[in-house]
């Protein structure tokens, strides 16, 4: 299944696709949960439909939730990162923006930096998971772009000042509950031109030690997102004109989550 | 002005302090803001009265504000701390709980510390602010205990581990519109006895130099909250029997937040 936000004349709501269309539903749902039943709790239909094809649709995708916390796993980048205990860092909830957002850079603040990321989405409150319990409380998965301010990592090892910039995470284009991640391919393009290659398959941690580590120091509940790492995903984005560059980061068997950065 | 939030059986709603009542209003003012005449925007009285020193009235406060961000400050608690350039570290949404609640800490990640702050709620969205626009974009002061899992923080630079346990941000017991961070006093008591007195004077660098820095590297907004820095004010929390102890946690012009730590 695959969950969206849409912005419409009445304000957001979320929708489920349903074939080439996306079903409208009677209420946004910023906070999806995972029911009892291990399937998603959403409202009913509201007879609305909209063709996923249309420019016009894709073009009102919202952020797939809203988030109170966004954490990201720090040198989970690849197999040498398990040299190291798991780590997490917080972003700010107020960093969250949805696919198509122009994201603007200071570039007093130096290099900018895109990274291709699986993020899980979580649909239970949960603290102190144990490995079986992980699966049941994960909502699905969707395209993150952590985007972080690189020159500033030297001056901030707690990266709150590298990760935390206005809509440095871009987040869409909807939630897919079916993907798995043991193996998902990671690709971004800049302009059309592919950057980098890659697969989740070459994280440090997975999904299921990062809940397990996370969920001991810190709650999660509905709507929260876990940035499950970037490996060889990572792409310096350079000289950008005033109009900006397109982004296009995709995750295997969840979708291509686009935005732009001036 | 003070504004506090209280539980009632229609959920909770926002209500002002006028004499020695609180006056509930008509709604909920989760994430409160300054209006553009600097004043908090409030919806309308209920013309419900509670007398604040009614014990269950004072038991009916809950946290102040809802913040989708809480920003601590890092090496801010004395003069020492001028020697580094500002550095600012992020805690979970999720960890803000209101007064009287009992914080449960599990013995196996070491030691707790109480941390006495005056914490700033921010009243309008703001980013690159300069000096002299700090004090309209402040809606006012509360107080904030940054509980700290004190044996963490050598595992973890980032200070995720050692920030973020549940409730580890006890907030409140209302917010003061008209108090001065400049030199207000702070003092914490454990069981009824005085264990630090100190001053916000003694921080390292200021709420206007604090907002600066911030909002130079991410967005603040309504109901946002800024952890000043614990100044001679952090008390490691010893001993716990089962039923917890008693933590009381004044800034001098604003109140005492109290909670119980387990």
């Amino acid at each position: 299944m695959r969950i969206a936000r849409l912005r419409t004349p009445h304000g957001p709501r979320a929708a489920v696709l349903d074939g080439d269309s996306w079903d409208v539903l009677v209420a946004d749902v910023p906070e999806p949960a995972t029911g009892r039943d291990g399937r998603p709790v959403l409202p009913a239909s509201s007879g609305a439909r909209f063709a996923a094809d249309d420019p016009a649709v894709a073009a009102a995708l919202l952020a797939p939730c809203r988030p109170r916390v966004v954490v990201g796993m720090a040198h989970n980048s690849g197999p040498e990162g398990r040299a190291l205990p798991p780590q997490a860092f917080l972003k700010s909830a107020r960093t969250v923006v949805g696919p198509g957002t122009v994201v603007r850079h200071d570039r007093t603040l130096g290099a900018l930096v895109a990274e291709a990321e699986a993020a899980v989405v979580v649909g239970r409150p949960c603290r102190d998971l144990r490995p079986h319990d992980v699966p049941g409380v994960l909502l699905g998965c969707t395209v993150a772009d952590d985007l972080t301010a690189d020159d500033q990592v030297a001056l901030d090892a707690m990266m709150t000042r590298s990760k935390n910039g206005s809509g440095f995470t871009p987040l869409g284009p909807w939630v897919d509950t079916d993907a798995r991640l043991d193996d998902a391919e990671l690709v971004v393009e800049v302009e059309g031109v592919e950057r980098a290659r890659s697969t989740t398959a070459g994280l440090a941690y997975g999904v299921v030690e990062q809940l397990v580590f996370l969920t001991r120091h810190l709650e999660l509940g509905p709507g929260d997102v876990v940035l499950t790492g970037a490996h060889r995903s990572a792409v310096p984005l350079g000289e950008r004109p005033a109009g900006g560059i397109e982004v296009a980061l995709s995750v295997g068997g969840v979708g291509t989550l686009r935005h732009r950065v001036a």
